[in-house]
């Protein structure tokens, strides 16, 4: 589970603008200002009725890292990105503010504040960048990955979708879709760093090596026992199957399925391996899987999905399109007024409430104003930094089971497959004897 | 441009299977077989005319880093990934084979052999992932990337789009763009790490930071002089523009309109700059822009795009699909006949020919022997790494005007947004000699 970055300092991962606004408030007095910053997404992506908060921890570890060390001076200084007086300010910051939002692993919806920064205007203004590409990736695969394995139905779903995108944000997409409810993944790093379980036999490619592909299989047999997983379609599939039976066994633990009509080929696969004897043998399909082609093969007997360029992709939606906006200063809601784009000033405290059967019903986010002592347990907001103090994390597997038990929240209709509006329109007021 | 990781391993960007099927062929005697592998792509995204080959250098550095260290060693270990064995020549793995492939920023097309790895089979099976990953990326951008250059005609276009992927994609986001022939990036650590140039002035939130409009742009003029561009879209952008000039004076650089219709907006603010005395302040313009978007800003006064979202996310196509397939064992062409995603076995050279207007006519794949003395000249691959020995490269800037000069060999038609077939059909033949 170890950084292989430990040292790495994050603070690059910014827009060169941050500093030069940073550089502009140093000057002229108001750097020093309190400030509310928001992340939120305004909408869901196109037909979706729910989002799930990814990469929340992987931030708060980054952030931890936000730190301007020599390299990093010298770059600026030698661009003359800013002046001589930010770049002592950056060589002395650390980050002495506060940090809230969302649970990674929770559901979210238009317009829910799902990380709160409090701090200067420096301090929070240069973190954006970090805190929006992190947030929008992980946050993305994460909610493809929960409808997969919602339409999977318990089947488990293996990620292996490394391949098609780039090569840290593999890393980052299979801790997401672990956290969605996957139970493993192809990508080794994912698995040293993260702890997610990795998996993963042999490709087209070890059967082509071998003079045949009874070889190749009694290769593997030999080397991982009977109860590997054999890839039966680099020629014929039915041959395939008898030649695997042939070399594990009816101990035979899994055949892969990677082209072709899966559904039909499942069938045909199932009765074959019954035939041979090799009635436990588990089916795994693969082959440009997406949650409506996991759904389409629910009456199949498959007992796996392998699942890759449409996770790591969002499914159609590679980024969550949040937003981070600064929503108060000096205690003040401001917002802009951009056509289209406009945003509601003021600190948000978000309270979601729930029907008696345990369904979602309603999402308030408060301007101003404390919550009540009934409606404190109902915050969905943690602590994650206090006074630049980063407080203790939940574990990825912690995570994974929050949002096991979230997902169960979602009234019935949201976990279909059809396109239709957010589930939750989250209702923006303000508090009691806060003005308008 | 100095590399933040230098001494990161890259060995676990890695697929788990990729070390299983070196554990099997170890065991069997297979491992040592020579083989040589490709990647290339089975298909365009839908409706694309062309791909351009972004990543190449970047893979090429970080294949240099791909060892197995202590750590990776540990972590196969502990959790049994593979056998003692495997271990023991994983720590003695360095590359030595060759690498030879279409230079960065070439052209490419459906069955264009962009790489070929000549190894043994351990030695170049273990490499598909990291290879897969860097090109399917990096590749993904630089097409999208080379579509919105060329509709900006010429117009500069700057990739600010860090934000809405994943930190580390971002980087070489902003590489790939750029060698597509952006100007500049937003993101630092591209300019640290790559040399790209970075710009960047404020964002709204400099705005709400200040009392006022007027104010924060006096303090923006007075950071960074009246050359700056100053965002006045955050209240009513005719008094923005207002502002920015009684801020700046008729010398102002730019202004930036990051909402609404910005066709009709562009017009106004032109000829509100124009009446102001603002003759020669640019009109930079961002807000979800895409290639599409940007053509139809075309007649209207816009002096540069600023590109997000659809750069970083490939506009619409966020992989390039590329795979990474054995294709001679021992000397024999090899071939999968999976359905639908059969290849053609055998090393092919690529040859790519011309008309005497210098437009490029056709491209072929010649599968064995070797090319005649009139076709040296024509063959698109170029050696990477040489019986292990990892050549000079061409640097990000040579790459870029490699990349500018391939355009002018597309037909017009390639160029148009619509919608359309590869422009080349590549032609795979065997040479003389060689049986089909």
């Amino acid at each position: 589970m170890s950084d292989p970055r430990p040292g790495l300092s994050t603070a690059f991962f910014t827009d060169h603008y941050e500093l030069t606004m940073l550089n502009a408030a140093l000057r002229d007095g108001t750097a020093d200002r309190p400030c509310v910053f928001e992340a939120f997404a305004r909408r869901l992506p196109e037909g979706r009725r729910y989002g799930v908060v990814g990469g929340t921890g992987r931030l708060i570890e980054e952030l931890e890292r936000f730190r301007f060390s020599d390299d990093e001076l010298r770059f600026l200084r030698d661009n003359q990105v800013v002046d001589a007086d930010t770049i002592a300010w950056l060589e002395r910051y650390t980050f002495s503010g506060d940090i809230l939002g969302y649970r990674e692993g929770e559901l979210y919806f238009p317009e829910s504040p799902i990380l709160t920064v409090r701090a200067s205007f420096a301090e929070g203004v240069i973190l954006e960048t970090l805190i929006l590409s992190i947030l929008n990736h992980d946050s993305a695969i994460a909610s493809a990955a929960a409808r997969m394995i919602s339409a999977a139905q318990g089947r488990p779903c293996i990620e292996m979708g490394s391949r098609r995108t780039h090569e840290e944000a593999a890393v980052a997409s299979a801790r997401a879709a672990y956290l969605a409810g996957f139970t493993s993944t192809s990508n080794l790093e994912a698995g040293r760093r993260h702890g997610v379980p990795t998996a993963g036999t042999a490709a087209h490619a070890f059967t082509l090596l071998h003079d045949s592909e009874l070889d190749a299989f009694r290769s593997q047999v030999d080397a991982f026992g009977p109860g590997t997983s054999l890839l039966v379609d680099t020629y014929d599939v039915m041959d395939g199957i008898r030649n695997a039976v042939a070399a594990a066994g009816p101990e035979l633990g899994a055949i892969r399925l990677d082209s072709g009509d899966l559904g039909e080929l499942a069938k045909e696969a199932r009765e074959l391996l019954d035939s041979l004897g090799a009635t436990k043998t588990r089916i795994i399909v693969t082959s440009d899987l997406d949650e409506y082609a996991i759904a389409s093969l629910l009456a199949a007997p498959v007992d796996g999905y392998g699942v890759g360029t449409s996770l790591v992709t969002g499914s159609g939606a590679p980024t969550a399109g949040m937003v981070y906006k600064i929503v108060e200063r000096d205690g003040v809601p401001v917002a802009k007024k951009s056509s289209g784009k406009g945003s509601v000033g003021g600190q948000k405290t978000a309270v979601r409430r729930h029907s008696t059967t345990g369904k979602m019903t309603e999402e308030v986010a408060v301007i101003g104003g404390e919550p009540t002592p009934e409606e404190r347990d109902l915050v969905l907001q943690v602590p994650y930094v206090q006074d630049g103090e980063f407080l203790p994390r939940a574990s990825l597997n912690e995570t994974r089971d929050y949002h096991a038990q979230q997902m169960k929240t979602l009234p019935r209709e949201a976990l279909k497959l059809l396109r239709g509006c957010p589930i939750l329109d989250v209702d923006v007021q303000y508090a009691k004897g806060q003005p308008a």
